[in-house]
């Protein structure tokens, strides 16, 4: 089977996840964000690549910070953007989701952003259209259930090769809740695709899936070897509804095992950087002190992150099917 | 009494309902819809001719897939959109709807499209402005209670001479619930207007309206009867809550006499084209088979849709009264 | 202490209150908003002072109106209006309000609109950007609390102006609920700055804080004495909370002492204007014979608004810490 993400000439014509993208069309990304990275500096922060294209944010899950970054990357491509309340709209008077695709596409959209409880919900949309023969409309998935967040891996990725330089000497260790996480799958796509030798993943068995080895990750219950030697360290929000759950005693207890201490961080290489998709649990999964402090680059993922998504929503635009 | 929708001169100030309208101005707006379905293929699908204006989409009644059809021409247009979330509003903490109206006059607003649950309620709007001698502001009704929804209205007009050149031979069916609906009503106006000579009305005595042969229109119980010889057939979107109620047995009931089947659909004339207002109950009101196959053209009706509202704002922002 | 709202050549960089601001910033922002009350007559409404800056409008309070005015106002200075509905984002998720600050600025925000239920909000964000070093992120309150509600205050300085020339000779009343009112705290302010030599402050003991007199105000708790040859009435809107409350005995009681009504008004200057904040609760505060009487200014209130608020973000673009 074709991937759905590439046209016959290996060109990314939708987003869906990082899996099964080549190096190349990564690096792509990568070098294209950096070109964006500036103008976000400039007085006037707005360049014409996609004027007078429509953008359409398709959120069937609620959020706001998500939904913001896509908004500012389209507004600064100068698209116009058109936020849908999937919720309360026909979807929720009994119309099928693709109903309302079809809808949508009659619109002349240019682009959908996809975010949906259910894994696969973008590639659903992507197969549709091309059933309907729309070569001309891009889905870029904004987060499906526990499967990818292809941007916010993009975006880490981007941080990573800032501070680092390149991908070829690095371990890098993801660190707490990975068998729900989308974040943490579409990380460990990306860094194994762009060369990191060693990935880790450290967490309570219960938050841990089973599938790690197969993917070239190496599995740690105990931070304190886990983070021996790593050169960046991503930390994963915990989800307030796992604490209430069977899978953890309480988020004391979790802090004292997972909880990014700057103790804890000693144990990495003294250069490391902290990473978190946000919003951060403080006291949970991070302390102040690591959040707030010089090795974590935060700030800089959510900086980047919008120029990974104008690179993304560029390139997209460039290609049709 | 003058028709409060058009100027002196008889030019159209405000869009209220199709009934009232002259053929000349409904003819004018198809002429000018036809003008911009070209412009939404184009690389960059936007226009001046609305740049610098305010369009407040002022929805009583949440709606999201036709505010969205609203929004998407007037940034088509270049204007700025302005949407209100009224049911969060001042009219909420007990203004009334005239005091909210005059102040967002006072913020100079150019154009309010209105969607209400109230019958009237869009011509209480322009008649108030009327009163205040506000001739530079103009009123789009989006839907009101069961009265009108011209611009559904409208771009079933142009769906129709799109696919059957003009409407002097035509006999166009309605079928479903037109005693609830405003689409079946603009509709009707809007055929007779353009000189169909044969308006037919197809559904159960319970949910026909007593005055549908006033409006010349001719009625039909039995689909197998009325669908017979038709050019054009229009279902009706079947509101859940009507088949939980005492007009109607069941939706399996209602579908086995008034579903679209293409049993059914095969009595009608062999190049018959089948419209939905969207969102469709599929299985209620129409069978999937129909909806999917050669002769619907429901979301053609869509894409026009998009050209229809752009041709009435930008008609309406070059008149005054 | 440095007075947080100006740098150090006495610019404006954050609007959080008009108290401690001097006449002459006062002054500049009521003649910028001149020059912009002509725009909004023209026939393309729209300056490009703000093109490529990102304002976002935090309301953590649910106000349409106050939003409304504020997306008006940046649109028409051509920047890019990014809507938060904080209630449902990533603060609701627990996140501090701090890391939701952090984040919006990582991702190269330029202004910030906030509202806020707790007074002080826009000031702590204010002191927040200053120890990050971020001197290009301006502040704007919409509203906080009790506290203040600066844009309030300068329309409806500009209001005053407009009509009455100068402040100098200027008796102006504040009726109603003063206690709970943050736009009462900042008209009183602007007044007492731009020169009003008699500032009173009308209502049941009830609903006067304890402080007017050392701001320089009378007090007066019959409407008949404190109207007595009034220049300016400022009407102030009941809550309907108040009136269930202990505070009231009733709304009909309230209207009858407090009510201003063409009787009462009567006893202010012929000439005296009458403004209100909206929305007005008529018949409560307010008898619809004044409301939309020749005396009453406040849809001017509204327009003005528009113009002052471009003002106030045009200063702010121009000034950096």
């Amino acid at each position: 089977m074709l991937n759905p993400q590439l046209n016959e000439n290996g060109e990314l014509i939708h987003l869906l996840s990082t899996e099964g993208l080549p190096r190349s069309i990564l690096t792509h990304i990568l070098d294209t964000a950096a070109t964006f990275v500036g103008i976000t500096d400039r007085e006037v922060k707005k360049v014409p690549l996609l004027r007078g294209k429509s953008v359409f944010n398709l959120f069937f899950e609620n959020s706001t910070r998500t939904r913001t970054t896509f908004e500012i990357a389209a507004k600064r491509l100068s698209a116009d953007v058109l936020n849908l309340d999937i919720t309360r709209s026909s979807t929720a008077k009994g119309e099928t989701l693709l109903d309302t695709i079809d809808n949508l596409c009659a619109m002349h959209a240019d682009m959908f952003v996809v975010r949906h409880a259910s894994s696969g919900a973008p590639y659903l949309i992507a197969e549709h259209l091309k059933k309907r023969g729309r070569k001309d409309i891009h889905v870029v998935n904004a987060g499906d259930g526990r499967h990818a967040h292809p941007t916010q891996g993009l975006l880490d990725m981007y941080t990573i090769r800032h501070f680092k330089q390149n991908f070829e000497n690095l371990t890098v260790a993801i660190v707490g809740d990975i068998l729900h996480s989308r974040v943490a799958r579409s990380d460990i796509h990306a860094l194994t695709t762009l060369g990191v030798p060693e990935v880790r993943a450290i967490g309570p068995q219960t938050l841990l899936p089973a599938d790690l080895a197969r993917m070239g990750v190496q599995v740690y219950h105990d931070m304190n070897d886990g983070l021996k030697g790593c050169d960046v360290v991503i930390m994963l929000r915990l989800q307030n509804e796992r604490m209430n759950g069977a899978l953890l005693p309480s988020a004391g207890e979790y802090f004292k095992h997972y909880g990014l201490t700057p103790e804890k961080l000693a144990l990495a290489k003294p250069d490391a950087i902290v990473m978190h998709p946000g919003p951060m649990n403080r006291g949970v999964e991070i302390d102040s002190d690591v959040a707030d402090g010089p090795q974590a680059v935060i700030l800089n993922q959510v900086t980047f992150g919008i120029a990974v998504r104008m690179a993304v929503m560029s390139i997209l635009a460039g290609n049709s099917q």
